[in-house]
């Protein structure tokens, strides 16, 4: 376990404006705000999603897309720096009429609505090459 | 991408009474402390559920009912003034004993055990309409 | 409801190590720092699970464990105190590359990656047997 202590700069409460994609609205509130470390929860409503999966054996992403309205029931995510960029590494459980759900990484979706819960912590999250998940990570 | 800084007022840890409602039990803790903004996630377990989901096109809610137990595996929500009542917005991932999945927005469902933490914010959230969505949006 | 304010004592950002397993992760973390409450959020993936579900009529739990890789696409739960040991009372959300959605209560998990929030509260939590469900139960 790689831990560290942080500490909260500042906190933020946000609503996702309908038609945008929904992980760029928390990476323009990063960015805006900036926000170097950060992590979040949410819940709202998509009009469609690309989910990602990684291949933890060809380290290659595989993607899933939902052309149809779904609930977010709940989304998880945190904010830190990758490639010079502010990074909101998302992850999102999407749910049909039915009550089915659907999860993963959230690369995309159009929000319908959503609403976000944000703290930002002192410092920076800096996303590092992994060699052995070729992921890139932070900490 | 709408948002405010925030700043946390109190802090409140809680479990829900068996046979009680999932969103009355988390309604009850904001009327009796006076909560009129605040963010909350929680797990547990359920005896049922209902769950809504908002036709995007329609603009109405249609509803599925689970009459089973269920394991609450994540639920997160916030609480804000909606029609001179506070309303604890709530979503919520549930779960069958094959490891099934069903989420949504969770009207109702009753608690078989609960355990939730809730951030209150200064200032209030209230509800409104909105045009686009035909929701009832905060901020 | 049963519930009490609690105040925050510290707050860490957490990256779990690739083959460890899950909740051990969290428990280690809490271990080390001696967090005697605590709420947590985490996300990541994992090699494979094994979900608990609690048979709420029987008042036994029954296991499901899944051999492949899953997204975890939410975590939360929070850290006590149970029979002299700081225990992590984990739930997830897991996701199959389809976006097939499993969740339960996260018995163990073989690591991926995985990232998490955890905040320690003043004082702490200590699960006791509860009656009506007979599950271990603080507050």
């Amino acid at each position: 376990m790689h831990y560290r202590e942080v500490r909260t700069k500042r906190e933020f409460a946000a609503r996702m404006e309908t038609g945008a994609d929904w992980r760029e609205e928390i990476e323009t509130l990063a960015a805006e705000e900036e926000i170097d470390a950060g992590f979040f929860y949410a819940l709202g409503a998509v009009q469609d999603a690309e989910l990602w999966f990684y291949d933890q054996r060809d380290k290659e992403y595989e993607t899933v897309q939902f052309e149809e309205p779904l609930e977010v029931a709940a989304c998880v995510g945190n904010v830190a720096w990758l490639d010079a960029e502010r990074f909101a590494h998302t992850h999102a459980v999407l749910s049909r009429p039915s009550g089915q759900a659907l999860a993963g990484h959230l690369h995309a979706g159009t929000v319908f609505a959503g609403e976000c819960y944000m703290r930002e912590f002192e410092g920076e999250f800096v996303r590092e090459p992994d060699e052995t998940t070729d992921l890139d990570l932070w900490l």
